[in-house]
């Protein structure tokens, strides 16, 4: 099906950033995102379902390999200790291009249907990172507590890592908002 | 406009609540809420804007009641202090007839839309304390992380006020769910 196009997924994603950002979300269309990508509509849906796709995609795989290193984490680890390494590791799956991660926050900041979507995003890796718990030992209740904690250091944590002007370790990151979060919850 | 009715409101969000648990939401219709309320859709109206807004019609004035009791705090209290004092003092405006909470999750857990509906409104309550607590002189990062941290809380706190098979008094509940997540970020 096809000729094999060099990096296809990331052409298109820069396409639809651009045309998100310059033209507005809800205006641009994928035969836009395709022509400025070079590409054909057909590719456009062999890489993605629609062009929400193209800034929510990457949060399934996020998703994904959080919960992976929760369970992974040693029986020694207590819960906030396997939630927030893992957390540490979220970096690895970030894009290399810190750009458009940026690009892509500008894009929903500016939308609220997409706003919206972002905070199930995130509620939905709160629930996720909580059932990893739970499978851990961790009954229901702490379970969700120490997930939607861990989740707002998340928050912090990556703000800061879009903010900064130089790529930073994102596992450093997390630890510096855990800090602030102890001492903050110490009164 | 139309004569007095005595507590149209309080008619019309349980004739709505019954509608949406026993028929569905997507189903139910301003007319039958009405007709069950035996009422107009005209006093309907009078009150609410659509049939979402009885479900979560009350999301502003819980918002204003802790953003205001954010503002009231000492100036000596730390912000932790300052924003879990005032989610103690949520139980003030919690409906009196805790078994129309209780319908309500359970409307709104049978119900993708409406639980979007709700992580939003938590968001929005979220942002709200955070501002509040700028306006305290808390540095924005530190205001937002505070926030987040707090709505972890006050979800638990809630879940557990749910629950409990008597009325329990919303601002222990605030207190436990504090102490819990202290332990629980102690590591």
């Amino acid at each position: 099906m096809g000729r094999w196009t060099p990096n296809a997924r990331g052409r298109l994603e820069a396409a639809a950033l651009e045309l998100y950002e310059q033209h507005g979300y809800d205006q641009a269309t994928v035969t836009q995102i395709a022509e400025r990508a070079g590409l054909t509509e057909r590719t456009f849906f062999r890489h993605f379902t629609d062009k929400r796709e193209v800034l929510f995609g990457g949060a399934q795989l996020l998703q994904d390999h959080l919960v992976q290193r929760v369970a992974d984490a040693p029986a020694s680890a207590a819960p906030w200790e396997a939630v927030t390494t893992a957390l540490g590791g979220a970096g690895e799956v970030f894009p290399a291009d810190r750009e458009s991660s940026r690009q892509r926050q500008r894009v929903i900041a500016a939308h609220p249907g997409l706003q919206e979507r972002e905070l199930i995003k995130l509620a939905t890796l709160s629930e996720a990172l909580s059932g990893a718990l739970q499978r851990r030992g961790v009954p229901a209740r702490t379970a969700q507590l120490t997930a939607d904690t861990a989740i707002a250091v998340f928050k912090a944590a990556f703000t800061r890592w879009l903010e900064m002007p130089e790529r930073p370790d994102f596992a450093a990151l997390i630890q510096e908002a855990v800090e602030e979060q102890r001492t903050v919850v110490a009164g």
